[in-house]
């Protein structure tokens, strides 16, 4: 919950400061996380801060960071800064890749995601891997700058990693488009993330990872329901010779619907990974469900059961319950 | 000095929004420390985030954390979040251990603690040693929840750590209770620490450290006197066999006065510390003096003598003299 | 931007609470840097807090850090905390040292100072090589306590780092003054940094840098000259001998002018690096051009070109370009 501080309002008008504002905003929670039945406390307290302005001729600023990544801010891999106006919007930064922008994630489940089973990662994001966590790092190969731009019901997101030779010679771009008409949005998105070797016995070779992705979602009163899909492949060429390390697919849904107070949702999603060189042909299979209740005043209590990273038949599962507080 | 920020009150009166809120203070000082003669200049500033709302059942919450451990904060080693209501109050991250937060410590001397002299460590606080600075800290065995309940003069603590198998196989738990009649209040405490060898040669081995603690507490006036007793013991069990490592008994007093804008401070703390395993019997003096003066505004100037682990007469003092502000 | 959040005031106004204050105020970047044709996005978005009083007898006080440096602060190397009154003013923390305080540096250009090229290192200030950023850091020698004086048109500074024997045997100092009349600015000042061998072979040696600094600036309008000199000299004592391990000596000038929303800066320095021990006569040149364009609101556009450690004929040039903003 974000907060705008009167402060310096009051003062701008009384003595014709700049416009520009610092908020501080916070969220925290408690409570029980189990992993295949070993259980911990877990809690944590964050805060937040957000500053904005606007410029003489109408373009909006703005940076926000917390004070937990703010180290990371200050160098630029957490938190972001950015600048919009009729031109679009462009953010620097801990951004999304510009396909994940558009096409997202499934709904999470439970007090503290129960494990974020929900997610795909993008290759353009610094996310490698088909499964897991989205690995949101501006520093390893993922987006730097993220552009946006809207126009009526469609909206495209286009984002780059550092540019050439930053970084660890990476080379990262990812674009994405969505539209929505009435209740339904549909995105699609396109990611590349690639690292050349620049000397040793195999300079030049190159190592590529790409997705195709596409959603699809549509809310019906305080129901909404989402479909997600993707095709990973990795392959690496030097010199003429292409080769083929496999791909990954993704196919999952969600729900998530609010009756009162009462917030439930539900996720299935199924990565199957082959890969000719490696032989290997195997589907990952997660799944999860969860429930909120609003508490009111900022403060609302959720539990979820996730069955994460199941590979043909074994599996992981987590449970959390507990409350979130936001500030 | 803690200030509630308007802002979002004002905001909240005119558009209904959350009445959640966060307040920044900070604290900072700047002085000389010097120990066994050697002096350093000493300062730091440190700033707070507060958070805090209500729900609609009327149950509070809250969660705050320093900006310069915010990273902890957010990993549930430091801050603390928190909520209450007719049934008590469960906080979670750094807290007390339960006979530590009713027990308490003696009166602390000088500019920063003059080296914390006048504390004893808690087991079930995470500090395992008889004497010097509590080592509190909720990752290594020491108390992850607290849960605190009053009721007229009486209030209950009782905390545990990491649940089984979290944290290294750590488990502890702690309890006290606090009774205040008058001026007076008498407070008892019981905390236990064990680890547990889960594997190796002496799999089923069990170290622990229990201590049994009490404080009696009298103020008239602008003058509180305060005695602590402290009986720790750690032993260790393997199989049918019990080893007694040995014990730590500390008792002490301490005096704070407030005269106008003047505080005089002063204690004595003694332990015993006894081992027949080991053929140890030393006994550890620590004695401190301090003065404060109100400057006001939220400044205020100190200095403090502390002779800090004395050991059967080798003595380390430390001085400090300084001012502190808070905002 | 700093800007005083009203919240206290309004409450101790109602309520009598001290008039202690904590402010937030933050800056935001993103741009281009481009080091010798290679070329990186670059962002950042920091957030500070400062911290303000009075005490009752009139004495200001307060701190500052920001939430980046959080954890340095809270140790003393970050952030700074002072007191003042009619006595002057004593700052602890990551402070200036004297000289450095007094003389200061040429005017910066660029977006994020294009390399810092137009920076020269104060002995006392941490900082031991003759170019390049200020090695402005209280722990490793650098100055931990700066007392200011102001007199009409005469300041005074005063540094010195750690006590001695407190942080690895270092001691140092330094000292200026600056008188300004009319437009014209002229300061002087002195520095020494030194380190004693405690044991070893060596014990008893002593190994010092000293520099004496002066600059000299002139506003006329819009514009500022400002020109600068340092001669900067390393050497070691042991018993009766004395070895001159070599001098640095700099000299430089810089302007900057604002002519209505726009502000063109340049800087060049020259720095030669003399030693009879290593052999070594070099000279090293650095120079610069920067443009900003103030967009209003607390955001601008700049650019900027540097041509930074040339030693000699050989180049390393700079350039950045982007828009900062402060909140």
């Amino acid at each position: 919950m974000k907060k705008i501080l009167l402060a310096t309002t009051i003062l701008s008008m009384s003595a014709g400061f700049a416009a520009a504002d610092v908020s501080v905003s916070g969220d925290a929670r408690m409570g029980v996380v189990s992993t295949e039945g070993n259980s911990v406390f877990s809690s944590r307290v964050r805060f937040k801060f957000s500053g904005s302005g606007t410029t003489d001729g109408g373009l909006a600023f703005g940076g926000s960071a917390r004070a937990d990544n703010a180290g990371g801010a200050s160098g630029g891999t957490a938190g972001s800064v950015f600048i919009s106006g009729a031109f679009g919007k462009i953010s620097m930064g801990d951004v999304d890749s510009g396909d994940k922008a558009s096409v997202g994630q499934l709904a999470s489940v439970g007090w503290d995601g129960a494990g974020y089973g929900n997610s795909i990662s993008y290759a353009a994001d610094g996310g490698l891997l088909g499964t897991g966590n989205d690995g949101d790092y501006a520093g390893t190969g993922g987006a730097k700058v993220l552009y946006t731009y809207s126009s009526g019901a469609l909206t495209v997101n286009a984002s780059t990693g550092q540019l050439s030779n930053g970084g660890a010679n990476h080379q990262s771009y990812g674009v994405g488009a969505a539209y929505t008409t009435g209740g339904m949005t549909l995105a699609v998105g396109y990611g590349s993330n690639s690292i050349e070797a620049t000397d040793g016995e195999l300079e030049g070779a190159t190592g590529s990872i790409t997705d195709i992705s596409a959603s699809a979602s549509y809310t019906m009163g305080a129901t909404t329901i989402k479909a997600i899909y993707q095709d990973k492949s990795a392959n690496v060429s030097y010199e003429d010779a292409d080769l083929d390390l496999g791909s990954a697919v993704s196919m999952g849904a969600s729900v998530a619907s609010k009756i009162d107070a009462v917030t439930l949702t539900a996720y299935t999603i199924s990565t199957n990974v082959t890969s000719d060189v490696a032989e290997i042909d195997v589907t990952v299979n997660r799944m999860g469900v969860g429930v909120g209740y609003d508490l009111g005043g900022g403060a609302s209590f959720s539990a979820g059961w996730a069955q994460i990273g199941a590979v043909d038949g074994a599996s992981a599962s987590k449970m959390d319950v507990g409350v979130n507080f936001s500030f």
